[in-house]
């Protein structure tokens, strides 16, 4: 994977900017590099990674598929849109499509042969589905005849594959009006024979693409449904239902894009500020012997890599987090187990796809910002970042629209039993970790960020029982505040092995102490400490910068949670308070 | 200035996005529309507004000069940086220009018919101007001959006048290295005879414009100067002092534009939100005969305008209270009410550019966020609004540089006489409000606020004594702890003045109370209240939204100053102590 991300993805990523996807008669063709690269990426067995082996398959835990997904979308975020869409479809049709729909266009989109799509949004609907007026009609032999428009279907033409498999929103004739008549389709830009080849061209039609803000290499594209053929997917009228198996993955995989902004705006933002000599260190130079210091001397260089730093690795942490739980929740045989993965999973996932898409893109500002004025050019490529991420916080469900899911949906979840999921292991490890001589104050630094997220979690719960408002109103803050407190309890956990570490290898006075190094993960499950290599000098390095980044993070990331706080107890009535016209 | 700007400047805005400047042979044409548009704007005397009479000026406070600068901006950021440049140049040559260069120059740039621009960056120079290289030779006649290289020289070269002046750093035969060691000097695009107009082509040529990010109208030059014939202003080696007049009036300025910006956004968000049909509101319809409600109802869409709202009304306010103290600065006739302005100007003018420039990014995005999918798309307009705010960030120092200019220089400057001029108002009004009936819950918010600034600055003052790092490792923190209680004691006033006219209207019980209403006015110009008018039904709604925002301000914006004191007071240590090697 990282070489078809350093080699190949990577260098196409700048000149894809420049060029942008061609339209031309309702073909659109990706940016020079972008066909080539992605046979190389399919023929490598890339997007069947953690497909079911039934489909062709490997099979491979979901968890390494958020690794391949951080790296691509780091490398060509426009190009990783292919795969990932492609994904999201087999996922929805491996859970709600028929067998034979299975057999028939399953086999080829595990492969990368054939590509997917979501068609959800139309120009008077984004967020508010239930405003769809796209038409399905029965026509003989079972399937439908589909018509109406579409609009930003992402990858919904292009050059990459043979044929393009979409899943489409529409109406069933007598539909009820709202989400609760909408249905799922299955429209394929070429009809597949029963001898499963691309034959006649279906009646979709790609009128035109969208210029952009970013994602150029990324076609955006608008659909027009012309009688063509689909086939329902999963039960009449629950469609919005099934399209929410696809929108789960697709978020968790939003947020991977987020994660991956993150990392290589980080990657160049060190890289440059180890390189560019500008200014002195404030205690005297650092390189007298140079006409200038590199700008990582300066502290507040330093500030705005380390918070992109602390990010970057507390993120990817609670994303294999969550994507052990994934795994978990399809593969463990106790069922009971499985439900405690999918719990978290359904928590987790509004806070992986906002907070991670929010701090990708403020990582790419951090970069332009290391950067200064070359930041802002063109050519020097950072700026491009910062267009790029720009779209994770909008699409698959804005991040408003996030924390919404979580304060309106996942918080009163079967009484709170999904929140209990995250809430009893920071619980336990907090009590544990108290007296801990090495970790003792970042436990309280976590402590405190964690009282502060039970004291808005009770509040909301309880006015928002009298006022849906109420929620509403904090929702946003809320995530963060959870986020927050979330990526604090993998930094103890990372903090904790470290200390271990540094333990052995004599680098820390002490010794080890048990428990808590596999809270969350239920005990049946807990994968054993492999015995501890030797520790070399170069890990002793690592494990110590953890602990240091650890302790930016608990210092000068953290305590953000406190004024958050306090604007969640102040409740709805000053958000609420102002007249429409006064604005 | 409104009838310019609707009906020429923005209409103008979103095409010369598209369009970009056009170079050619050394020549820059600007996008179409915009020499029409220059010619109408200097023709009515806009780029005389405020200055010196003697020039030609209108002479105007520069307080209305702000004014125009927010309309411009919001208007026409790329257009706004020709005038905004020669205005500095203006400044920077009246102050610093000998009589005989002020009388040849300055009435041309006043009127517009010349701009100006300043030449600072090389490539391997930004922030750090000591490392400048070009080279100035004394020639017969008391000119100088200037060689070398300047890049990202703003309106360095365009069709909108007939000559351009540069205000060029450069260092003499024998200089000192570093700061101390570089000169100003003026170098006309075309050498102006005795007669006064361009004569001869000078020796600097346009060799490229960059492909950048966005404000796509602005030319953003590379100059090579070749035996180009310059002539010095101000003393020798003083130039950074020199050209720091022009960087402190621009830095003012570029804060104006992070305004407009903001303003900008807001009033397309809001416009948005109102039309756009999409969801229910959480309590049930609000308009139950339309397919869905605006946007308005909801929630989270509210947060993000009145975020945006109270930010744009409160900086305005602020710098309006700036601009004020700047005129005091330069026409009080009482010297110790000039210093006190002076003073003020000073240590706010970090605050301005820093602040307000963030500002207008943070409000971009939120409009496009408001504007989902549809805010992605260029052709709705507003996601230029996000990558043209950026620069502001960038230029004329970047934000971190503002934050290191408030903690190194103006907080320390004269035994912390400058925070005093904004200390002493702020603790004035508080006390005198403490128990106001209808304030005073939102003075103890402030109070809060600013007992924090206090202590944070108390703080760093005595860390820094020991360790610069101290005050550089903060420095932006301390910035926007600083802002934001300075936005928050503006809201105060405002509320007050609202509160005051709702009262005389019945709107609201109560008497009006005295005092306060003239804090950081020496006392000796206060301006009179003017008579109260009659205030009107539509007046009322005014003032009640202006409390209704107060509160917002308050209770949703401030306490994020709770974390910045917190992550203050933790020091420099955490971001020092991660050795370059382990970033």
């Amino acid at each position: 994977m990282a070489r078809i991300c350093e080699d190949l993805l990577f260098p196409l990523n700048r000149p894809a900017d420049e060029e942008g996807c061609h339209w031309k008669g309702g073909a659109v063709a990706t940016p020079a590099g972008f066909t080539g690269a992605y046979a190389t990426f399919t023929e490598a067995g890339w997007t069947a990674l953690t497909a079911d082996p039934e489909f062709g398959g490997a099979g491979l835990p979901k968890l390494l598929g958020f690794a391949m997904e951080e790296m691509v979308s780091a490398a060509n975020l426009s190009f990783s849109t292919y795969p990932l869409l492609t994904a999201g479809a087999v996922n929805a049709l491996a859970r709600h499509g028929s067998p034979e729909l299975r057999a028939r266009f399953l086999p080829n989109m595990v492969q990368g042969v054939w590509s997917g799509t979501m068609c959800l949004t139309e120009p008077q609907c984004g967020t508010d589905l239930g405003l769809i007026t796209t038409r399905a009609a029965p026509r003989d032999g079972g399937s439908y005849r589909i018509d109406g428009t579409k609009i930003f279907v992402t990858s919904g033409e292009h050059d990459l594959t043979e044929n393009i498999i979409h899943l489409v929103l529409a109406r069933l004739p007598g539909a009820p009006t709202g989400t609760h008549g909408i249905s799922l389709f299955l429209v394929p830009k070429f009809l597949v024979g029963d001898e499963g080849a691309p034959a006649e061209r279906n009646g979709v039609v790609c009128s035109s693409i969208e210029k952009k803000m970013g994602i150029q290499g990324s076609s955006t594209c608008v659909l027009n449904f012309e009688g063509a053929v689909g086939y329902l997917v999963g039960e009449p009228n629950r469609g919005v239902r099934c399209m929410f198996t696809m929108m789960n993955d697709a978020r968790l995989g939003v947020g991977m894009q987020g994660l991956g902004l993150a990392q290589v705006a980080y990657h160049n933002a060190r890289e440059y500020a180890r390189i560019r000599l500008q200014g002195r260190a404030l205690r005297g130079p650092a390189f007298p012997e140079q006409p200038a210091d590199p700008l990582i001397v300066h502290p507040d260089v330093r500030r705005m890599l380390l918070r992109t730093k602390c990010m970057v690795e507390g993120m990817r942490a609670l994303a294999y987090w969550v994507g052990y739980h994934l795994d978990l929740s399809e593969h463990h045989p106790d069922p009971a187990a499985r439900q405690e993965g999918a719990d978290l999973v359904a928590l987790m996932t509004p806070i992986v796809k906002a907070f991670f898409t929010d701090q990708g893109f403020e990582a790419a500002n951090l970069c332009v910002q290391i950067h200064g004025g070359h930041g802002y050019i063109r050519e020097t490529g950072v700026e491009q970042y910062v267009r790029d991420s720009r779209i994770a916080q909008i699409w698959e469900g804005t991040n408003g629209v996030q924390a919404l899911d979580l304060v309106g949906r996942k918080l009163p979840m079967h009484n709170g039993r999904l929140l209990r999921r995250f809430f009893h292991p920071v619980a336990e490890f907090l009590d544990a970790h108290a007296d801990d001589p090495h970790l003792g104050e970042l436990v309280a630094l976590e402590a405190k960020a964690f009282g502060r997220l039970q004291q808005a979690t009770a509040t909301i719960a309880e006015r928002s029982l009298r006022d849906p408002e109420e929620a509403g109103a904090v929702a946003t803050d809320y995530l963060r505040l959870f986020a927050l407190t979330a990526v604090g309890f993998m930094w103890l956990r990372m903090a904790e092995k470290a200390r271990d570490r540094l333990v052995e290898a004599g680098a820390l006075p002490g010794k080890i102490r048990g428990g808590g190094s596999s809270a969350g993960v239920p005990a049946a499950t807990a994968i054993a400490d492999p015995a501890p290599a030797i520790v070399s000098e170069r890990n002793v390095a690592f494990y110590q910068a953890k602990l240091t980044t650890a302790r930016f993070f608990f210092t000068k990331v953290l305590p953000e949670t406190s004024g958050l706080l306090a604007t969640i107890m102040t409740g709805a009535a000053p958000v609420m308070a102002l007249d429409a016209a006064d604005f």
